[in-house]
C-alpha cells in the first residue's frame, strides 16, 4: 500500500465501493421511516439518521453480499433493515443510559423526550422487521430476530451486572457480544445468506463480525478510559460514572488489593463518587496495567477478524474488510 | 340462549373451547420468556403474563384458525406471538404513561425500573418476531410486522394528539385503531390466513378484529369516565389527568360554549388542573350527552363485528365470536 492509499480509511474505502449501494440504503430508509400519520416519527428518527454515524453495520451487510458475488438487490434491504435496529438500539439505549449526548448532538430524548424514544425505537423496529420480510428468504428472518433478540438480552445483562463488582470477564463478553457483536455478526452473515453462499463462507462472514465487534466495543469501553478529544462524543469516565463493568475495570477489581477493593466497592457498588475518583480510578488501572492488557485484547479480536475474512476468496472488498479490523484498534494504538 | 348458559361469558365460553390450544401457548410463552444469560428477563415478563389478563387477542387467533378448519399447530406459535407483541406494548406503555398500576397489581416499570421495562419489551418484540417466522409463511409475517408498526404509530400519535384540543374524531379513531385495533385485526387475520381460509374468510376476519378491537378501545374509554370500581384496574379520570383526548372529550368540546372551551383550554391544553375539575368535566360530558353518544358508538362497532363474523360459515366459535362483540359493549350498558 502505498502513501496515499494509506491516507484513505478503510470505512471510508468501504464507503466509496460501495457508494451507489449505500445511496440506495439511503433512499430506503428515508422512505421507510415515513410515517403516514404521525409526523413525530420521521423528525426523531432524522434527527438521529441524518447525525451520520460511519453506517458500518449497514456497509458490512452490503460488503458482505458483494463480496460473495451477489448481484441482486435485496441486500439493499437488509442493510436498511441493520441500520434500522440499530437506529431503534441507540434511541432506547439513549433512555436506559439517561444520555444527553449522542454523536456529538443532543439526544432525541433530550429534544423530544424519553416518551417519543420509546415508542419510534418500537416503530423502528417493527418497520425493519417489516423490510426484512421483504425479500422472502426466512434464514434471514432468522438470523436477524435472533440478533435483535440477543441485543436485548445484552442490554439486560449490562443493567443487571452494572455495579456488580463480581461481574466476570465472561459476562463481560455475554454483554458486549449481544450490546454489540450480534448486529455485526448478523449483518455479515445476511449478506453472505442473501448471496447464497457456500455454508463454509457464511460462517467466516459471521466469524469476522462476531470478532469485529467484540473489538470495536473492548476499544469503546477503553477510550472511555483513555481517548479524550479524539471526536468520539463521549467524555472520559462516562462508564465509570454510570458504574458500568468494563474490561479495564474487572481486570483492575481481580488485581486489586484490600485497599483498592474498598475504592471500587464505594465507587462502583455503592456509587458513592467524590471528586479525585476517576483519576484514582485511573490511577489504578495504570498500576494494574489493564488499560495496556485491554488493548492487547483488542488486538487479539482484530486478529480473528482478519483470520476469519481470509476465508473468503480474494477481493478488493476483502481486503478493505481485513484493513478494517485493523483501523478499529487503531484507535487505542 | 337458556339461564345457564347466560352465565357463562362469551370469553370464558371462548376459554373452555380452545382449552387445550391455550394450554399449549402457555407452555410456549414460559418457554420462549427464557433468557439464557439474563434472569431478569423472565422475572419482568412473568410478573405481566401471571398477572392472567383474559388472554383475549392469543384466542382470537386460535378461535379463527379453528373456525376456519385448521387442524395444524402453527395456529399456537401465532398465538404466543400476538401475546408476545401485547406484552411487549404493555411494557413500554407504563413507561411512557408512567403508570403505576395495572390489571390491579404494581406495573414492572414501578417493581424494577423503566430501564427494566424498555429492554425486556424489546426483548419480547424481538421474540415475537422469531417466533412468527417459525410457521414460514410470508403473509403472516407482512401482517404481524405491519401490525407492530401501526401498534408504535398509533402510540406516537396519541402522545403528540395529547393535549391537543384539536384532536378529531377522525385522528381519534387513527390513534385507537393503531393502539388497539391493529393487534386485534391482526391476531384474527393471522389465524384465518395459517387456515388457508378463502379471502373473503379473511377479509371477514380482519373486519372482525378490526371493529371489535375499536368497539373494545372506545368502551375502555369510556368507562375511564364512568365505570369505577368495576374491578378494570383503573382510577375514573386518569385519561383527563393524563390530558388525552378521547371520544367523550372530543365530542364535549365540539359542543362546548366558550366558557366551556376555556375549561377545557385550562385542564387539557395547559394541564392546570385543580380540585373538582374531573368533577365539572364529567357533568360537561353529562350537559352534552358526549358519554351516551360514545356508548351508541361502541354499540355501532359491536354491530359492525357481528355483521363481519357472519360471514364466516356457521359454527359454535362463530356463534361465541359474535357474542363477544355484545360482551364488550355489555360492560357500558
Amino acid at each position: 500500500m502505498g502513501l496515499d492509499d494509506a491516507a484513505v480509511k478503510p470505512h471510508e474505502q468501504l464507503a466509496s465501493i460501495l457508494a451507489g449501494d449505500m445511496e440506495a440504503v439511503g433512499v430506503l430508509i428515508r422512505e421507510r421511516m415515513a410515517s403516514e400519520h404521525a409526523p413525530r416519527i420521521p423528525e426523531v428518527t432524522a434527527h438521529l439518521v441524518e447525525a451520520g454515524g460511519k453506517r458500518l453495520r449497514p456497509m458490512l451487510t452490503l460488503a458482505a453480499a458483494r463480496l460473495c458475488g451477489y448481484e441482486g438487490t435485496d441486500h439493499v434491504k437488509l442493510a436498511a433493515t441493520v441500520e434500522f435496529i440499530h437506529t431503534a438500539t441507540l434511541l432506547h439505549d439513549d433512555v436506559v443510559d439517561e444520555s444527553s449526548q449522542r454523536r456529538g448532538r443532543p439526544t432525541a430524548n433530550l429534544l423530544w423526550d424519553n416518551k417519543s424514544s420509546v415508542l419510534v425505537g418500537d416503530y423502528l423496529f417493527a418497520r425493519s422487521f417489516r423490510l426484512m420480510v421483504e425479500p422472502g428468504n426466512l434464514r434471514v428472518l432468522e438470523i436477524l430476530s435472533d440478533a435483535s433478540a440477543v441485543i436485548a438480552e445484552g442490554e439486560v445483562l449490562q443493567l443487571t451486572a452494572a455495579s456488580n463488582l463480581a461481574t466476570s470477564e465472561e459476562i463481560y463478553l455475554n454483554v458486549i457480544r449481544g450490546k454489540t457483536a450480534a448486529l455485526f455478526s448478523a449483518a455479515c452473515e445476511v449478506g453472505g445468506v442473501i448471496a447464497g453462499a457456500p455454508e463454509a463462507q457464511v460462517k467466516a462472514l459471521y466469524g469476522y463480525g462476531d470478532a469485529l465487534g467484540i473489538c470495536f466495543q473492548i476499544v469503546d469501553d477503553f477510550l472511555d478510559y483513555g481517548g479524550a478529544g479524539d471526536g468520539i462524543g463521549k467524555n472520559i469516565g462516562d462508564d465509570f460514572r454510570e458504574r458500568k463493568l468494563t474490561l479495564p475495570v474487572i481486570r483492575a477489581i481481580a488485581a486489586a488489593d484490600e485497599t483498592e477493593r474498598d475504592f471500587w466497592k464505594r465507587t462502583i457498588e455503592r456509587g458513592r463518587q467524590e471528586e479525585g475518583d476517576l483519576e484514582q480510578a485511573l490511577a489504578l488501572l495504570a498500576k494494574h496495567g489493564t488499560l495496556d492488557s485491554t488493548r492487547a485484547t483488542a488486538i487479539d479480536w482484530a486478529g480473528k477478524a482478519k483470520a476469519a475474512i481470509l476465508e473468503l476468496p480474494p477481493s478488493e472488498l476483502r481486503d478493505v474488510l481485513h484493513d478494517l479490523a485493523d483501523y478499529v484498534v487503531e484507535r487505542v494504538i
